[in-house]
């Protein structure tokens, strides 16, 4: 324990996929996009550029293994990937896998369209393969 | 040469700061909000996961660079960091400083406000003052 703990409105918006060396990696609970959030397991972070630099390293990796995840899953056009924090202080980081037929495209997600959350099953096998890409891949 | 060539949109849209060994910096021309661009001098970029791994450690190098130049020289209540790209391809990274107090708070800054061009001389001194600052912590 290191006094890391999930915001709540984070916890209330998306569903847990697995732990990444940095990261707890979360899918947001809509399926409008397949939309992750990596949130680093540290407390009192904000700012992307609050983890120690050797940190931000590990980070980026994991925001590359997140990238990889979404683009092997489903169709991709265009990934969104954004630290923004206004409204939840806590560092969380957004990787979006955009298409160009989605609701909000081309602009960005946030304020759009309302949340269409997932059906269990769906957000079972969805998590599932996510999950098991992502250990896959930690693991090489 | 690379073949690296900044598409005309960014180039429209922001004026330049500085190089660092891997991005131009560019200062978008919207004093709404201190907001900056890096922009990977390779060609054929468009997601964050595209430049070599290698490259990506130095990418995120450089958004903390950008990030503690903006802190250092203007008020910043919380940085937004984004890589988007859905209207323009070419891999660029947001880099800008949010106030409580800014047009388009708590909400991202994309599609909000008009933009409103820096004055000749305020362009200058801000470009002046971010540059000095890079180009000093660069050379640490």
């Amino acid at each position: 324990m290191n006094g890391f703990e999930l915001h709540p409105q984070l916890a209330a918006d998306s569903l847990p996929v697995c732990d990444l060396p940095l990261s707890a990696v979360r899918l947001v609970n809509d399926s409008t996009y397949p939309w992750l959030l990596l949130v680093p397991r540290q407390p009192g972070l904000v700012d992307i550029i609050d983890p120690a630099p050797d940190d931000r390293m590990v980070l980026m990796a994991e925001i590359g293994m997140a990238c990889d995840a979404l683009k092997a899953l489903g169709p991709c056009d265009k990934l969104n990937v954004a630290s923004l924090g206004n409204q939840v202080p806590q560092l969380h980081v957004h990787v979006i896998a955009r298409r160009k037929d989605d609701a909000a495209w081309p602009n960005p997600v946030w304020g759009v369209a309302q949340a269409v959350p997932y059906g269990e099953a769906d957000a079972e096998r969805l998590i599932s393969a996510l999950s098991g890409f992502l250990m896959d891949h930690e693991n090489r």
